[in-house]
């Protein structure tokens, strides 16, 4: 279904793992932590998110961080907006890539910003109309695509039909995650299957948490029916908000070993992933979650 | 290439897992711990290791163990016996399911048992023939397959000339096993499909190691390869003796989840085998590796 053996991971530590860590990092282990990610080789680095501090503390320091990390040419940055306001702060230190985020799950979206999914996606349409005026790139998560912590199944329709809206309003991309880590690959893959009948496979990506250990067998699912952008977090930082001292995203370093493994390019350098996830683990003073960290780093 | 929903899991936590873990545990809580398994549903639990005492100190109370277990009806104890004189220790304790083992490898067989691989395949035919006549049933094991900590790469025309001598010398079930748990789905699939030009794909098991995090994707390569049996061990168990502090066997827990959010049926009951392994991550004093059983035992 797709012949083409390059795959973009889009680097989601610096935001999705960090926000769910409880270990405070100050901003200049933030921005160390991003260029190092830079000089890897990745082409999509997620840098921070313009939520409120109050909701995401990890976060109070986006201004700052986004402020003080290396652009390199070639790659992007993108950060999360909540709302306009976020949007306006992303702006003032100069964000050209933002993300949006609403969930598939009315449960979710309910409990979690106080809105239906209807409501979540009206909120976010300035955003999209600022960003459309300011040639700036939108790309929109849609979250508990195969479960929900609230409401459990969490049927296709809606996740076909929320992907669709958001790629309607101008979303360059669509991620589907799979907050909580439910699932396994008959789904992912009918999921995808599914969604890609309304919005072009080409603009659309997988993110997938390893809470059941399940996320790189669903990326094979998934890669099988043709997506090519893969969402990741270096060291698998993170962790499950719904299930304490469960496995986070899964690990960059684990994606790209198996990509590479199967003859697909990523243009990254591994070796140097891997040393930016166990420089990472150490700050947060905890172990790797990447499996391929822990190996390359094991004694022999 | 295989409709079947049916998976038989082989259990090989209580012999493979723990010959790798340090915390060496009383002959009692083996016993306990295989009659936990067997009441989870499992119908192929590897109960020990009949080899000597001097190689594998963890597993030195093999007739012990053997001897104590309750053997339920249906369900199979396999025990590894490494030659004629192991095959007789095993027997004297009523074992009915035994295991070969060697290596696609020959630096491996070199280093490991000082012997080529056919020599070391010379060696087991003994065993063989005693156990034709004793109608025993024999399971054999390849190890490396797909990667070997000495020579690196093992061509794949080793591993298919192993697997083939071994059911012809009358292996029921010849299992092909990724020792160090290097390999991607790709070549994972390439290997198995090789292997199945020779060997019917019936009698064909796939044993991974999850070192590189790759194992749950490797096996879903093979299941889509039409495989139906495979390997895997309670909690993760083990390790790699070439990468110390790596993970080990991959978690029955994490696959038997897969399987089952799949629409396949093992027979097992998950919350069984998820408190079962639980109760071993205690008993071995560390984190269970499943990531199943860490969500599930997590705090909601």
């Amino acid at each position: 279904m797709n012949a083409s053996n390059h795959v973009r991971i889009v680097e989601v530590g610096a935001r999705d793992g960090l926000q769910n860590e409880k270990t405070l990092l100050p901003a200049a282990v933030k921005i160390a932590l991003i260029d190092r990610l830079s000089s890897t080789g990745l082409q999509t680095i997620e840098a921070t998110s313009f939520v409120s501090p109050a909701w995401v503390p990890q976060l109070a320091d986006a201004a700052e961080v986004y402020a003080g990390i290396r652009k390199l040419p070639g790659v992007s940055y993108p950060v999360l907006v909540p709302n306009l306001q976020g949007y306006q702060r992303a702006r003032e230190v100069g964000a050209t890539h933002i993300a949006v985020f609403t969930a598939a799950s009315e449960a979710f979206n309910r409990r979690n910003i106080n809105a239906s999914i209807d409501e979540s996606i009206e909120r976010f349409i300035p955003v999209m109309e600022q960003a459309r005026a300011d040639d700036v790139k939108v790309r929109g998560y849609v979250s508990t695509v195969l479960g929900c912590p609230y409401q459990g199944e969490v049927p296709v329709v809606d996740v076909v039909r929320v992907a669709r809206r958001m790629h309607e309003l101008g979303c360059h991309q669509i991620s589907l995650g799979d907050t909580i880590g439910v699932g396994t690959p008959t789904r992912a893959r009918a999921m995808l299957r599914a969604v890609a009948q309304e919005v072009p496979i080409a603009a659309l990506a997988v993110h997938f948490h390893d809470t059941y250990g399940q996320a790189l067998a669903n990326i094979l699912a998934c890669l099988e029916e043709g997506v090519r952008v893969i969402d990741s977090a270096v060291s698998g930082t993170g962790g499950c908000p719904y299930a304490k001292g469960a496995t986070g995203n899964v690990a960059s370093e684990d994606v790209v070993y198996m990509l590479h493994g199967m003859g697909m390019q990523t243009g990254i350098d591994l070796d140097l992933l891997v040393a930016t996830g166990a420089w990472l683990a150490a700050q947060l003073h905890k172990d790797t979650a990447s499996r391929v960290t822990r190996a390359r780093t094991a004694a022999g």
